[in-house]
């Protein structure tokens, strides 16, 4: 046990473990399981390994990274080192895919990991690692296979949550958001994700049957933004399914309802609430102006480079990829706190995604090449970036398409 | 830093990392470098890294690994999953190994660490392991690619070495007998060991010079064998040559002269003096019988059944495929510590190599196929085991072969 968890318990850990391997993974008896963590969590990633062989895994394999290492490596490697990508990682992913392996990743990033990097050496290996993982991307984003993402505490994450605690006090803290946001702080963690999985359903079931033509957001921040919906766009909330049907959660916590806009039809101005945390860089006023669903305008009051990074990383980031409804009474938004990291942030406030869409935000869609998606008006790219926009006084309206409309968030609540 | 590296200063450490990388690795300007460390050894392995880029390498990747784990794995895992070995790992090496990479192992091993796993199953997956990685070892053992193993504490290491004292106590006694043992405690390491490599040439010159034909041991603790040494042998200590005749040093500490015998021609008894840890195991009270070169009978007071997977993994795992000399006044030896550790205790004891030998053992073997080799007498195993069995009243006694007998070590101190 390392000495950052004193104050969780053992328990209270080893109880997150299991909801992250049987709620989020879902873990089936003879199944291989693929942990990716960082080094410094190893204590964490050890205590779902033992959970996933709880659960009857076959085998469990560790892909441990180390973004200290990666840091000096992205400051004084020679630079053509960024421009190739070693095949045997590529092999691996295959490896894994073909032996039918779930993926449970522990997200414990330092939002400024990347601060004084070359911005030109992430962006091309980034776009390089993009490529070489695309098959394994796109089984994921499809949930051909099952994933899940969870977030652990580092030292440097938690003090830039919690700028003002001890490095140790703000550990604690960020322990005790994370086990709160992610109900693991009861006796039946994973009981109460049953419940809170069923809580989803009326809405999602609702919005899926009303099949809106548009979808409006507007706030006094400046954001007045339409979005068109694709026909029969599924909105999805409260978890997933794979391809065989076995339910997961791919993120913990979760609390937005979701889908997917058409990549052609988004028009007008959204002005991000929350700073973006991407590759340790911090992008924060982010401002964005759409025509026919293609940024033609955007500005950032810092790390802007990062944010040209992102939108002209290919022929599908300049456009949308998700549309999420999340309510401002979200147990997460409700801790009036800047996670800096897209899994805690995303599921405090309404937001977009940047790049590829999920296949299944259309009815199918997972059976859909890229080009048929494309057809419906599904977005693809090698990325898929969150930013956050909702705010206490945002309203949605959701437009029929013979124009009638229905008010679906006012004054930042759900309202059907 | 981590908090167990209290009383060393990261000084020391940064200085110990740059020794391992100028003398173990011997890094070159534009050098592609693979350090392999256990998760637990981040702190250190980050600073290799950034000593490898100090000393002009091009990239580091850094293969993380972590015994805790694979313990989970090997007890808990299904039993088929012993019998596979992925192919992105073979591949890994072989890219590596293309990209001419040098690599550098931090061992930090729990001596305990797989008590209680099934051996079939470390038999399995060893053998395997060890067949797969075959080509990309035997560049390593002919020095074809340069390669060093240095050592970093870890807990359950140091308890296991000082059982008297508290963890943190038996971390920081680790730690200094390892900064003194490896010669990092002055101002100037790298000075210190071009200064020690010195210290071996007459003695290495001259064993060669001598080309015995028999190498007998003989102590009060029932040992006496005779070793038959191939026509040609080379003598090597303080440091080894790569095939473009860069020195590096494969052991940091070293202190051994070592050769390998005729695996066809070693007679007699030969009984540990130091308890072997392999695997994960520690196997005590090793006593062997050799008829013409070949192991006829052994025996071990504890985990004899480690001894016997050793010994029975394959055709060259019975014979003898190095012998290595070293006084009793090794400083390592002089610290009167058992170390649970073949780095250290090999190099604070004459011993000897079940397995297989260096092919640099005879002159011009990097160059010679296993079977030239084996016609030369030069054994070959998919394993290299060295066990100890050095005493204070040691007697070394070379025999030409004319009959002549010179004696090389008595009362444990060479007398040469």
């Amino acid at each position: 046990m390392n000495t950052i968890v004193k104050k969780e318990t053992e328990k209270t850990l080893r109880n997150y473990a299991n909801l992250v391997v049987k709620i989020g993974a879902n873990v089936q008896k003879g199944q291989f399981v693929v942990i990716t963590s960082k080094v410094d969590c190893a204590y964490f990633a050890r205590m779902v390994q033992e959970s996933a062989f709880d659960a009857g895994a076959c085998d469990v394999a560790i892909n441990w990274h180390d973004e200290k290492s990666a840091r000096t490596k992205f400051l004084r490697a020679d630079d053509e080192v960024f421009d190739e990508y070693p095949e045997w990682m590529v092999d691996r992913h295959k490896q894994w895919d073909e032996k039918g392996a779930v993926y449970i990743s522990i997200i414990s990033n330092d939002p400024d990991n990347f601060n004084g990097v070359d911005p030109s050496r992430l962006r091309r290996f980034s776009k390089l690692a993009n490529s070489k993982n695309k098959a394994h991307s796109d089984l994921t984003m499809a949930n051909k296979l099952r994933w899940t993402l969870c977030a652990v505490p580092s030292p440097e994450w938690a003090k830039k949550v919690f700028p003002e605690l001890t490095e140790d006090e703000a550990m604690e803290r960020l322990w005790d958001c994370i086990i709160k946001a992610s109900r693991a702080d009861g006796d039946d963690p994973v009981g109460e994700w049953k419940k809170h999985r069923e809580s989803f359903v009326d809405r999602v079931r609702y919005l899926n049957e009303q099949q809106f033509d548009l979808i409006r957001f507007t706030n006094s921040l400046g954001t007045d933004i339409t979005l068109g919906m694709p026909k029969d766009h599924v909105w999805k909330g409260g978890g997933s399914f794979d391809k065989d049907g076995i339910p997961f959660n791919p993120n913990i916590p979760t609390e937005e309802i979701f889908s997917a806009p058409d990549r052609m039809r988004v028009d007008g101005r959204v002005v991000a609430s929350l700073p973006l945390a991407y590759q340790g860089k911090l992008v924060e006023g982010i401002d964005l102006t759409f025509e026919n669903g293609k940024i033609v305008d955007f500005k950032a009051s810092s790390n802007q480079e990062t944010l040209a990074n992102i939108i002209e990383m290919d022929e599908g980031s300049g456009r949308l990829g998700e549309v999420a409804l999340v309510p401002s009474s979200s147990p997460i938004n409700k801790m009036k706190t800047l996670f800096y990291n897209t899994l805690y942030d995303e599921n405090a406030s309404c937001h977009l995604a940047i790049g590829k869409a999920y296949p299944n935000s259309i009815k199918g869609g997972a059976d859909l090449s890229s080009e048929e998606l494309l057809n419906r008006g599904i977005n693809t790219s090698l990325i898929h970036v969150d930013f956050m926009f909702g705010t206490a006084d945002m309203k949605v309206v959701g437009i029929r398409a013979d124009g009638s409309e229905v008010v679906i968030i006012e004054g930042g609540e759900y309202v059907f």
